[in-house]
């Protein structure tokens, strides 16, 4: 069978999407719906935030309900039902409810994400008086519409796609997201909706679907530090008619995390205000934790973000970032790298040329390399720089 | 005898200070001596990075070898002397030398702190050429130019006295600090310099200045987040005749904190571009580490510092800090304060006037309260708003 050249939630067959505008927000579509045409094996990232929204909960308790199965997924944007208590809780289970019974199906089988404005009630009348329109949207080519309406601060809309060879034969994968990269990542919302043809059980999709967000949405991200509404979610309804089986679990989990990383990717370098995408390698490491922790302190330090957003190579405040992040160092040993520059050499020798320096730190992706000299582990994490557009955006977010 | 109403490091009897322009920044004095008339005990709280400037490494070795005994401070602004190895430690050890030469005392009794940029060479001819004009200016005025030779891009000169009556006398405390709130605080360089005529003996000096930087200095920062230069120093010359003995302990270390809180939150409030200090107070913690860390993760929150920057009563960014703070909470208990209006109630109550919350967060001292109603600990730390002047006076700091 032909296999559309979609990027995006509708690429894997049995997949349809949809959007209209519930008045949520000012203006713009704000609801999304994914639909599988069969059922689903189900399996979601949700917030470690101890604060959690309606939604969050709603999705936990409907996966446990339906055993890891699932069928549609119900996004909003403009309100995140968050900090809204009983009230908001049961505007997002009949918004579900509602959801089911105009596509007739069961409601545990609905997942649901909210993102927006914390701790104000989600119009649910608004939400559900839009449904039967949503309903009726659905389409392959609605994937365009459904990654746009869960825009928030986003610059850039954000789909991928990728297609899988396996030993049963070739699957293939999509997903949409939303957020901003921003100085903490993660404090924002962050959202991603990923759907595939492949046959997975349930457990196994859960699997794959948390080692491949730990190395990818974890990693433009501190760790804990989640959001309220921070959620991904991934389908898999068998419609291809090819099994991941053990054998293929690795191959089938590497072309999610390498799809995942570009969704990942796309929200670092849409950091709100943001000009540059920083990645950070961290080498030479004891341990991967200590690589990790290095990484992302470096990249959470607004003086480090701030320097790169000026071109400048001020290689002195990566290095107090790595001092301070509570690993066990041999700072003589260190060895710190802008691009292709080495700034800084074991021994403290550092006699770089200043213009290849700043030539580095003022790419549209600049990459710190910094070597510990202590072990063979190593970590990258991915952020933005710190300009003035992020101000001028969260400075006035809710007007 | 007369007590000047000196406000700064010469306030107590037997200090005299100076500056001078020496040439390591391109403009300004940017050098600094304070001077003890006769032996003092000597203390010191120094930066926990991992990465030590010289200068740090050389105070530990003078008090060591000084037993906690110490009589002048050098001070230079404009480099760092971080990251520039052996080199450095030399030119750092020759200027303290040098001084303690043209003063006639102990090398060992010189302490030395630098501040500014990281990873070059501090010129130390510069540094030693302008000693003695820095000595012969020694003056109990000279004060003034002290405090604003340490100066890098604060804003505004930072200097506090206190009077403490003990049980043998009355005593003095004088202080002069350097630094800027910015978003972690202590990831730029902060100085203190505190004086007193007091008699105190090192050890029970050295103990006070721990406790009251705990309370003070290190809540407008995050643990461990220290730069490679930071340092209070503390001299205790006894020019008074009056003696802390165990029975005066709390009573000066209470004026101490005071005295250094009065410091810190003027570093707070000086945030490089800062327009409002914020105070987070966190109430009804099971324990103080919670309630620091829950304080902590609020006050270095941009989305929360950049919604203050623009007045906006954005409560919801508050809870989503307090759910990924790490810290076992029930969020249905939260109570969330701006000024005086409760814009959360347990339950997740919420029906403030926003006219009245977006006037609290307005002012020029923004009191944000959190209580977790999970026990009585509480804990406050200070931050500063994130406003333009931050990013256009990070981003090109060296130039």
């Amino acid at each position: 069978m032909d296999v559309a050249p979609v990027v995006g939630v509708t690429r894997p067959q049995g997949f349809s999407a949809a959007a209209a505008f519930a008045g949520i927000r000012k203006k713009a579509p704000d609801v999304a719906l994914i639909l599988s045409d069969r059922p689903a094996s189900a399996a979601c990232v949700l917030t470690r935030n101890r604060v959690q929204a309606a939604p969050i909960l709603l999705c936990r308790e409907h996966l446990e309900k339906s055993g890891g199965l699932g069928r549609a997924i119900l996004v909003n944007s403009g309100n995140a039902n968050a900090c809204t208590g009983d009230a908001g809780l049961r505007i997002a289970r009949e918004s579900a409810t509602e959801a089911a019974r105009l596509l007739d199906i069961r409601p545990e089988h609905v997942l649901v994400a909210s993102t927006g404005v914390i701790g104000q009630q989600l119009p649910g009348e608004k939400l559900v008086a839009v449904l039967p329109e949503v309903v009726a949207g659905l389409s392959r080519a609605g994937h365009d519409a459904a990654a746009k309406a869960i825009m928030t601060t986003d610059i850039v809309q954000k789909e991928a796609g990728r297609e899988v060879r396996l030993a049963g034969g070739t699957v293939q994968i999509g997903g949409m997201a939303k957020g901003s990269g921003m100085i903490h990542p993660d404090m924002a919302t962050t959202l991603a909706f990923v759907t595939t043809d492949a046959a997975i059980p349930p457990a196994m999709l859960q699997r794959m679907l948390r080692r491949a967000t730990d190395r990818t949405f974890n990693r433009i991200s501190v760790d804990g530090d989640t959001s309220t509404n921070d959620m991904i979610a991934l389908l898999a309804n068998g419609a291809s008619g090819v099994s991941v089986g053990h054998a293929d679990e690795q191959a089938f989990e590497h072309a999610l995390a390498d799809l995942l990383l570009e969704l990942a990717l796309s929200i670092a370098r849409d950091g709100e205000g943001a000009k540059r995408l920083i990645a950070v390698s961290v080498t030479g490491a004891a341990s991967e934790a200590d690589a990790l922790e290095v990484s992302r302190t470096i990249a959470t330090s607004p003086l480090v973000k701030t320097a790169i957003a000026g071109g400048d190579a001020n290689w002195g405040r990566i290095v107090a970032a790595v001092g301070r992040a509570g690993v066990d160092i041999l700072p003589e040993r260190l060895r710190v790298r802008l691009g292709d520059v080495e700034v800084l050499s074991p021994g403290y020798v550092s006699g770089h040329s200043e213009e290849a320096a700043t030539a580095a730190v003022s790419k549209e992706t600049v990459e710190i390399g910094v070597d510990l000299g202590m072990g063979s582990a190593e970590a990258t994490t991915w952020t933005c720089d710190l300009t003035h557009g992020y101000i001028d955006i969260n400075a006035s977010y809710r007007s």
